[in-house]
């Protein structure tokens, strides 16, 4: 890929803008819309925000494919060429009911391949970001290889969705761990994964624009990221997901699989 | 009680003293013990933070009684006279694995009654604070007494413990709220149904420490905390717990006994 520092430092600018944009509006009332369900919602600063994105990705990148949460982007089957993959505000619930907790990510792949990747924890000023090969960062700070540690020794993040499903399964991977804490952004869970705060993190079904990023700076700190059931991830496609150090990943695994380890 | 404005001024500045120790520890390796079970843990800091405000009490206010959560107040039966109720450091896992999502909790009651609680999140630098009858602050801004939504408008806090649990009537409530969060840590999760984040907060056993001073601040605003089955606090033990408006309190009481609104 082209450009890879001129899209970084483009990247950094647009998103510090859009948080900008995003803090002024805790002033405004907001629009909310509901989507698939009545806590599946988008304001009208999630189209705003993206719409932006999109603008400025037209103005410096012509030609390169973008995949929007919001719809804005193109509507794409393939992962061929530079594709770019935007979520406006990852965690919009919590931005609505919390105004915290939510981030802004941008990832770009190139023939599926993860290569750059930005979560924005707007409120903590905190940005993860990674460039394939060249590690991940939180703020200007390196994040070191994550430490391969057991489940049992760290705090595992969970979905809602996931925690609240009858059968159980996910919870059997909360009680093997030192406990279960659930945030409700997709991106900032992935962050403290890969920032060591949290040992892994488990999703029912998690969009392309909710992994993208995140799987980028996953990798690079030496994370496993895939579905529920250790297979690839689909970016064409809504899976499910657990991301881990190689240790508690295959114990999840089992977990899952069996109920045993 | 006597001294109210002294007390009041006396424990920000212990309180803020005690932060400063606390990060000060992030550089040093933290001694950690097992209390109950293996996520039941204590470490070095919260037991030096605890003896140095035992120590304080003891040279201001010499004869009051004191409960602290790692024993080294009074062994009392009672809740006569002036009682403080400390927990040095909340969300000890936290601390530990997270280095985040903690607080300091300090409460004054007497003969029974809330009359000064504290909650301090150490690394969001948020004082959480109330005086009874004169309102709750987070640092100097008076917190609006709550709206008195309905349980489906908000996002509930429920404890590890209680999500865990097969019967599954915890992970009703929150399929009837907008949507699951957990923090770890009592005190954060109850300032942030005093400030209107969550709407409500639900645990299966909280101690009199983790209880004592969130109590305060959410009555101050309007809230209804009672144990899990409605009935009194008794901060002479362990109580499941329920803190949430007016209405939300009792739409997740009816769903508690009946899995019915």
């Amino acid at each position: 890929m082209n450009q890879v520092i001129e899209r970084d430092q483009l990247i950094k600018k647009w998103i510090y803008a859009a948080a900008a944009i995003i803090k002024e509006s805790f002033n405004d009332k907001l629009d909310i819309e509901r989507k698939s369900n009545r806590n599946d919602l988008v304001t009208n600063m999630d189209k705003t925000i993206e719409k932006q994105f999109i603008e400025k990705i037209h103005q410096f990148f012509p030609g390169e494919h973008i995949l929007g949460e919001e719809g804005f982007g193109d509507d794409i089957n393939h992962l061929d060429g530079v594709v770019w993959i935007i979520d406006p505000i990852d965690g919009t619930l919590n931005f609505i009911k919390q105004q915290s907790d939510f981030a802004i990510m941008i990832a770009i792949y190139e023939n599926g391949k993860g290569q750059l990747g930005y979560i924005y924890d707007v409120m903590q000023d905190k940005l993860y970001s990674a460039q394939v090969g060249k590690g991940a960062y939180c703020n200007d700070v390196l994040l070191p290889i994550i430490e391969d540690k057991p489940l049992k020794e760290g705090l595992v993040a969970i979905s809602s969705a996931l925690m609240s499903k009858e059968e159980g399964l996910a919870r059997t991977v909360g009680r093997a761990s030192s406990g279960v804490r659930l945030i409700g952004s997709a991106g900032i869970e992935t962050a403290h994964v890969a920032s060591g705060r949290l040992i892994g993190y488990l999703a029912a079904y998690l969009a392309p624009w909710d992994i993208a990023a995140g799987k980028v700076i996953a990798e690079e700190v030496g994370l496993v990221y895939t579905k529920l059931n250790g297979e690839k991830i689909d970016l064409l496609q809504k899976n499910p997901t657990l991301v881990a150090p190689p240790t508690a990943h295959k114990e999840i695994s089992a977990l899952l699989k069996t109920g045993k380890k």
